[in-house]
């Protein structure tokens, strides 16, 4: 027992979940108090693992009743501090909430419990001919509850939608500890309020989700990859907007740039891509029942500025490829713990931004170190800036100042959480803070669910 | 001057939207009291036809402050009540919002006003290439803000989803006036609650939605139609399973009967489409950009059961096969004014519901004639029965009951209005029933918008 936690919700709690299932010795809980990067990190008296949604019910009507704020807690793999007890709440992981149920072959579907990884969902899917829509680096640490409570996107959502598309359902534990259940994969099924779509993205402030009914994608077996060099940011822009236009079978459009990629190969000792030098990359990728190449091919014959291309379609070459995307992040973080910040642009504003957004950073910091990636598709961005402390808010503010001055958002992916709670209104008007603090009330109303995250208290 | 309708309410309204757009004389309100069925007929004592989300604004404003509920309506062609004044409500016509903005090409996307029609959306982004998500029989008397205020389905849900899968954004009014404005068309941006989500679907209870971001589509030229014809439902539903896994290019799965195609080719002379008799009828539409017409074909010849099949790729014969479908509402009309219900089966409940549901009503009017019609592909059932009256509860609870003992849902894509209020709680728990009015009381405190939909008083 820890940090004055009372014994007697300790005692309902053990008897809600079990003995072995809260876990209240400092070193039990340290791993749960403190997110992936190291920025963000809190303390809790107690982790609670139900192992059942009327667990999970039982121990939000203990914890409601006693007062004691949650947070609910998956892969914990966000960025903004959404899953971490920073003001010293009882953590709720849902990581036994992992049983993955088999597909529903007819329609495509099925059902996942808050706690199964993307990957564990990915591989299910898969076994039967389906897939899933949504993809992200972190797809075997991110859990189905997590990448919901922030519609996370990932690479594929340029074709499939976010998280939220791939909803027909979800199954959650209001703050009153009442139970709502729509599992029933209804694909046409307009009555009442979309409270699937409402729990989406609210980043564990409104409810618990427990389990979810997914939509499932064909299976493309045929996957191709090019991968486009450009010496100016403008034609890598413009092709982005014509491989979009164009490309049926388009499932990802990736940007980065020499300097990104430079740190990729120097990290992991890879091969350069490309001969010469270049500004500007672009990762397409196509999927199909038939084989896209020609038609990639084709696309990309078609977009003005291409300085060098390469082409991918066997399964290793495809991953190498990949590779000089996907390990950005890894190559990063082994330069010191990044800063990094997950915004979108519109289309017109991207260029404006990776030209401004370097030399804000550097009046600020002028050793930082800024990479830029991001799902080009959409307008999605992450910034990854080493040299400045994690939760250097100088460097929050200046990126998120002149993303909303652009017209752009100040969280693509991973919401709002505690680290930029600050800077909602940027983009938020009166009108819509105040609509989302009115659904916080009616929903929870004594401020149980994460309340330090969004809105703040 | 009807109904007691207050002076000093009458003259701020006309301070609102201009003189000429306040009706008031019984003649000119007369058609906004009666939805295009006839079946909900009320009554109303004004009918306000703002020109400008401020000016939506203004009214709502003006009706919160003297308690006068409002009901907005747009091309009234809901099947629920929803848009009908039934308790003396003011209408808040949204015709006159229909400018539609041109279409932004690098992205595929467009805004509209609430009143523009579905028709008018679809011919604007076709013109440049691209195309709109959501097609349905009433596209050009149903609007932007009527389609979201039920999230409306039609056929191409398959492919694309419903309403809510196109929205970006919206622009719309909440009850105390207030404006919120999302129509930036960033595809990702996870700031805050879903608010267009929520808005989508909620049948004006929540805010009047007065302009809306839409996702566009790319055109497909190459359109192709297969109607197949099966002696057996299990047949056709085995087949509606396998095309939908098979076939990359498809765009809509419609079912229909031996009857309801009776109906049609007599009551527009139009030529039986099979030299035998059937038992159930399945259109399949693909489209792509290169032609379908192959791949549809040999989606067609796995199907086993497929006792006949027509297949057309000239425009001038898919329109000839789509109207042996489309004509059904109006063939049916013909006959007298139908009841309408709508509603989802899962796929295993289709057969059950098909054979017990006309068996049901035979006990209740055995006169009656039941045509049934729907987007299979989804599980979607247009119920229409000629010979009962339109508002026939005993026929409406048996076809409810029937759809929830078989784990359907009562509505679709028409929402629940004032026609289903009832039974709502045949498929929605209490807990939810809740939450929906705790979110109700949250942005509609004093029940202005709506008031006897949905949810009633």
């Amino acid at each position: 027992m820890a940090d004055g936690f009372d014994p007697a919700l300790e005692r309902e709690l053990r008897a809600a979940v079990g003995d072995r299932h809260v876990l209240v010795e400092a070193a039990d809980v340290a791993p749960y108090a403190v997110d992936w990067t190291g920025r963000f990190r809190g303390r809790t008296p107690a982790v609670v693992r139900p192992g059942s949604t009327a667990e999970v019910a039982a121990v939000i009507e203990v914890c409601a009743r006693a007062g004691r704020p949650i947070v609910a807690q998956g892969g914990n793999t966000g960025l903004v501090g959404g899953s971490v007890p920073l003001h010293g709440e009882v953590v709720v992981s849902l990581r036994r909430l992992d049983r993955c149920g088999d597909v529903d072959r007819r329609r495509g579907q099925l059902t996942a419990g808050a706690g199964v990884t993307i990957g564990h969902v990915q591989r299910t899917a898969r076994a039967a001919g389906w897939d899933y829509g949504v993809d992200l680096g972190a797809r075997d640490s991110a859990t189905v509850g997590g990448t919901i409570a922030t519609n996370a996107g990932g690479v594929h959502v340029l074709r499939h939608g976010a998280t939220r598309h791939q909803l027909l359902g979800v199954e959650a534990v209001l703050a009153d500890g009442s139970v709502i259940s729509r599992l029933d994969g209804l694909e046409k099924d307009n009555t009442g309020y979309d409270l699937t779509g409402l729990l989406c993205g609210s980043e564990g402030t409104l409810a618990i989700v427990t389990a979810a009914r997914l939509r499932l994608v064909p299976h493309l077996p045929n996957r191709v990859v090019a991968l486009l060099a450009f010496d100016e940011l403008d034609a890598a822009l413009d092709a982005i907007g014509e491989l979009r236009r164009d490309l049926d079978a388009l499932e990802a459009l990736e940007l980065f740039f020499q300097d990104g990629l430079d740190l990729v190969c120097e990290q992991f000792g890879l091969a350069e891509p490309f001969a010469d030098r270049h500004h500007a990359f672009v990762l397409v990728e196509c999927a199909s029942r038939i084989d896209p190449t020609d038609a990639l091919a084709r696309g990309v014959a078609m977009c003005a500025g291409v300085a060098d291309a390469a082409v991918a379609s066997d399964p290793a070459r495809v991953r190498a490829l990949w590779r000089y995307r996907e390990d950005h992040p890894e190559a990063i973080n082994r330069l010191g713990p990044p800063h990094k910040i997950d915004v979108t642009l519109p289309p017109d504003g991207v260029g404006a931004f990776v030209a401004r957004v370097r030399v804000s950073i550097a009046t600020l910091e002028p050793a930082a170190r800024v990479f830029l990636f991001g799902h080009a598709g959409d307008g999605n961005v992450h910034v990854n800036v080493v040299g400045v402390a994690p939760d250097d808010d100088r460097v929050t503010d200046v990126v998120l100042r002149l993303v909303a001055e652009l017209g752009g958002s100040i969280s693509a992916e991973h919401g709002i959480g505690t680290a930029k709670r600050r800077w909602l209104h940027l983009t938020r008007s009166a009108a819509e803070l105040a609509a989302y603090r009115a659904i916080k009330e009616a929903l929870d109303p004594r401020g149980v669910l994460n309340p330090h995250v969004l809105l703040g208290p």
